[in-house]
C-alpha cells in the first residue's frame, strides 16, 4: 500500500503482523493506542536550581514527562558534553519534587547503571545505528525512545527498532526529528509525512520533536500543531528558562509561557482530532 | 531573526518593508490576511461529465475554487499532455454550472487568451524559474498561484515571486508541494516548516499541496490537518471520482467523500487556532 | 543491470535500441564516440575586448568551443540579466576572430532567430523542463547542450532529452553541473557517477561542467580531471580575464593560464585511457 | 577560501596550524604526502579458502593491503553479521600468507583486544558519530580509518577526526564513501569534491571507497579513476572472487582481474599527475 514490503524483515513491529498499537506505559502516562503525551524540559541539564525549576514549570503547563539531558553527543569535541552522572542525578532530584518520570540519552551501555532512576532511555539521532547499543537496550526492561537519525530512511528507522524488539524489549518510541536536506534556513527538515508512514506501516508509537526539526523558536509551536493535526501521538519539547544563556541549542528553545501556549492548543487540537 | 537578510532583493515581497498581509480576492473567495481558502479538484480535466461532476462535488463539500489541469507538464513527452484549450472550456462549462472561480496551469506566455475564462493562473513546480514566463504573468491583472520547485530553496522561491511582483502584479499565491530528498516512500518530501518560515519572510499568502507533496492519497488527509494547524492559508488537494481511472496522478487522488471529510476537519481546526 | 528500465519511454535515446554511439558534429570539431571537446570561456559576455580576448586565450590553451552568455537566467529579477542581443552580437565578432564555434544559452522560443550564427544552443538548467522550450528546439538542425537541472534525476535528464529527440532533432549534448545536496561548502554537488550511468543508459555524449558544479575556481581543476578519468566526452569550463571583476559568477572562473594548465593535463589523462 | 571558519574548532587537523601532510604509515606502505595506498579485499570474511584466496589475487595486482570485514554492521538484525572473533583469525592467516597489512572494520571499544593483530582500525559510517568509540580509538597507537556517513557533513567528519586526533591519536585516514541523495540508480552518490575540499582544509590522508559510494560493480571502475585524477591519496575496493555468491554486497564487488585492471590504470594516472 505504501510501496514497502512489510514483510519478514520487520516480524516485530510491522503492522500486518501486528495490528495491535502497542501502548507504552511510563509511570501514570501512557503512548499509543490513543494516548498522546507532552515531553518538555530542556536541552542540557545545568543545575539543580534550572532543572528543578523548568520541571516545575513545564508540570504546571500539563506535561506528563521531563526530558533533560546529561551524556550530550556534541559534533565537536571542545564544546559542553553535559553533567554526565551528575546530571542524572539533579533529574532524580526533579523528578522527586515533581513526581514527572524522566527521558535522559545514553550514549553507552557501560552507563546503564548510572540509569537506574531513568524512566525512559533516550537513543540519540547519532547513535540511531549503533547496533551493539540497540541490542543492549534490547534486553533491559524499560521503554526506549528511538529517534531517526538526520541522514536515515524510515525503513532503517523501523529496522532498528527491530533490533531492540528482536532482543525481548518491545516498549519502542519512534521520534521523528528532522532530516537533512538542501533547505537553507532551517537546522534540518521535518518530515512530518513520516508520522502517519510509520503509524500505517509499524504498530510503534510515534512522537515528533519540533525543536531539533528546526532548530528555531519560532518555528516550534506551529510545527507541533502540525505534528498534533498530522497525528503523532506526542510531541518533545525543549523549554529553557532562559534561551539566551542555555549551554546547548538556545536558539530553539521555547520560554514555560510560551510552551504552556502551546500545549493549550495541543489539547483543543487533540480534542478536534 | 531566521537566517536570512531581507533587504532589496525582497523589496515587494518582503515582511519588513511590507508589514502587512496581502490579500488575494478570487471572486468572493479571499486568501491571506486570516482569509483560508480550499482549492480543490481533478489532476487533469477529462471529460464534461467528469469535470462538471466532481466540481459539483467538491462546491457541496464547501470548496472556495475548483482547480483542474488542461496543459499538463509531463516528465515523458509520451504520457497525456492534457486536453489543452478543449479542457479550458470544461473547465468555463463547471465554473458557470457550480460558481466557482477556477485555476489552472499556464505553461508559456502564448496561451494567455486561452485563459481569459480563468480566475488564478498556476505556475507549475517545473516552470518555477522560467523567467520569462515569469515577467509575462507579471503584467498581467489576475492571481498568480506560484508552485515551489521540488529542487528549490524558499529564498528562490521568494526571488520568483519578485519576478513577478517586481513587474506591477502583486496578487501572488505562494504554494509548498514537497522538495526532493532521500525519503524512499513518498512522491516528494513535505516541507511543512517552510509555511512559517515564508509568511515570517514575507507578505504573501502561503497554501499547501498535499497530494504533490505525498503521491499518496492516504498521506493527504492527515498532511491537509497539518499544513491547516501549522499555519497554511489555503489547501489545494486533488479529487477524483474515479481515482482507478485517472489518466494522471490517480494515486494521489481523494474521492469526494474523502475530502468532504478532510474538508470538515479542517474547519474544526481552524477554528481552534 | 542498473535499476532502470530502457524501454519505450526511451525510445530515441536508449543504449539497447541505439547501440551505436551519438557522435555530435560542431564545425570541425566532434563530441561522442570517443571524440573528445573543451568548451571554455566566460559565464557571462560583457564586452568586445573581454570575450575577445577570452577567445584568443582558450584557443591557444586548445579549446574547441568558446562559451558565453548573453541571455542569463538569474534567480533575481534585480540581477545583472546578460547582454542578449548585443552579447550574441559580441560573440560572433569573436567566433570570426578565432574560428571557434560558440555556444549560447536560450531561454525562449521566441528568441530563436537572434541565434542563428551560435553553433550550439544551451538549455539551462532551470529551464531543463520548459518543455515547450523543448519542444520547439526539436524541431530545428543544430546541437543542443541540455544541462540536468541541480534537482533533477538521471531519469528526469533523459525524458527532457526524449522530448527533442522525438520531436526529430537527435543532436543533443547532456551535461551534469552538480545537485542539491546537504553539503555546504559547494554551491551544488558534483554528481560524477552520473556520467558513466548515462553513457551506460543511452546513446548520447555527456559532458560535465565543473565550474558550476563547485562555483569554487580551487576545486575546478581536480574535478575536471575526474571527470575525464570518469569518462566524460567533454568539459565545459569558465575562465574570465579578470574574475575578481566579473559580472556573474567570478569565484567559479579560471583565469586563462590556470585553464591552459587544465587543459594539458587532460590531454595527458586523455593518451592514458 | 572555502567559506569555512578553520579555527580552534580544528585545531588538531587543519591545514593552517598543521601545513605539513601527516604520513600514515602501515607496515612497508604509506599514506599522505604524496603516497598512495591501494586497499581491496571482500566487504565480509566467509572462510579461510576465500580470504586466503582473495589476498593472494589482490597482492598479485599490486593493492598495499587486505580489507576484510570481521564485525559487519547491517541494517537488518537478521542479516549476516560476520565471522567476528573467527573473522579475524582468518584475516590473520591471510596477512601470514601474504604479508598484506589488513584493515577491519570495529564497532565497540570491547572487542578492542580481538583487534591486536590488526594494523588498521576502521570506523564504519554508521559509527561516524558514536563519540564513545572515536575517544576510545584516540588512545591507541594504531591508524584509524574514518569512513564519512552518508547523511553527514564535510565539518563533521572532520570533527569526527578531531574527536580522535585529540586523545592524542593522529594517525587518521579519512574516507568519502557517498552521501544520501535523491539520485535514483545509486545506493549513494560519490560526492568526489570532498577530497579536494578536505585536503585543503585539513593535513589528513583521504581515500575514496567506490564500491560502497556506487553500489554497482559496472560505475566502480570510472569512479575509481575519478577519484585518483581528483586527487585521492589512495582507493578502498571490494573484490571477491565469485560476487554471485558473496554474503554480503556482492553487486558492487569487482572480480580479480577486473580489480587488476583497474589498478593498472590507476598507476597510469598516477603517473600523469
Amino acid at each position: 500500500m505504501y510501496g514497502i514490503e512489510i514483510d519478514e524483515q520487520y516480524r516485530c513491529c510491522n503492522r500486518i503482523h501486528n495490528p495491535e498499537d502497542i501502548i507504552v506505559k511510563i509511570g501514570s502516562a501512557e503512548i499509543g493506542g490513543g494516548h498522546f503525551c507532552m515531553i518538555a524540559g530542556p536541552c542540557s541539564v545545568e543545575s539543580e536550581e534550572q532543572i528543578v525549576g523548568i520541571a516545575n514549570e513545564v508540570k504546571k503547563a500539563g506535561a506528563d514527562l521531563l526530558r533533560g539531558g546529561a551524556f550530550k553527543p556534541r559534533t565537536s569535541p571542545y564544546d559542553f558534553a553535559g553533567l554526565k552522572a551528575e546530571g542524572l542525578r539533579l533529574l532524580s532530584i526533579a523528578k522527586k519534587e515533581t513526581g514527572l518520570p524522566i527521558v535522559s540519552e545514553i550514549m553507552s551501555p557501560r552507563d546503564l547503571e548510572l540509569f537506574e532512576d531513568v524512566d525512559v532511555l533516550q537513543v540519540g539521532a547519532r547513535n540511531m545505528q549503533n547496533f551493539e547499543l540497540l541490542n543492549e537496550l534490547g534486553m533491559i526492561h524499560k521503554p526506549i525512545l528511538l529517534k531517526r537519525g538526520p541522514g536515515n530512511t524510515v525503513n532503517e528507522l523501523l529496522m532498528s527498532a527491530e533490533y531492540i524488539m528482536s532482543k525481548g524489549n518491545r516498549q519502542v518510541i519512534l521520534c521523528e526529528r528532522g532530516i537533512r536536506t538542501f533547505c537553507e534556513h532551517t537546522r534540518n527538515t521535518l518530515d512530518l509525512s513520516a508520522v502517519p508512514l510509520l503509524k500505517g506501516l509499524s504498530c510503534l508509537p510515534v512522537i515528533v520533536d519540533p525543536s531539533h526539526a528546526t532548530g528555531i523558536s519560532r518555528l516550534v509551536p506551529p510545527m507541533a500543531l502540525a505534528a498534533v493535526a498530522g497525528g503523532a501521538d506526542g510531541l518533545m519539547i525543549e523549554v529553557h528558562n532562559d534561551p539566551e544563556k542555555a549551554l546547548c541549542d538556545g536558539p530553539q528553545a521555547l520560554r514555560p509561557e510560551e510552551y504552556a501556549a502551546v500545549a493549550e492548543k495541543v489539547r483543543q487540537i487533540r480534542a478536534v482530532l
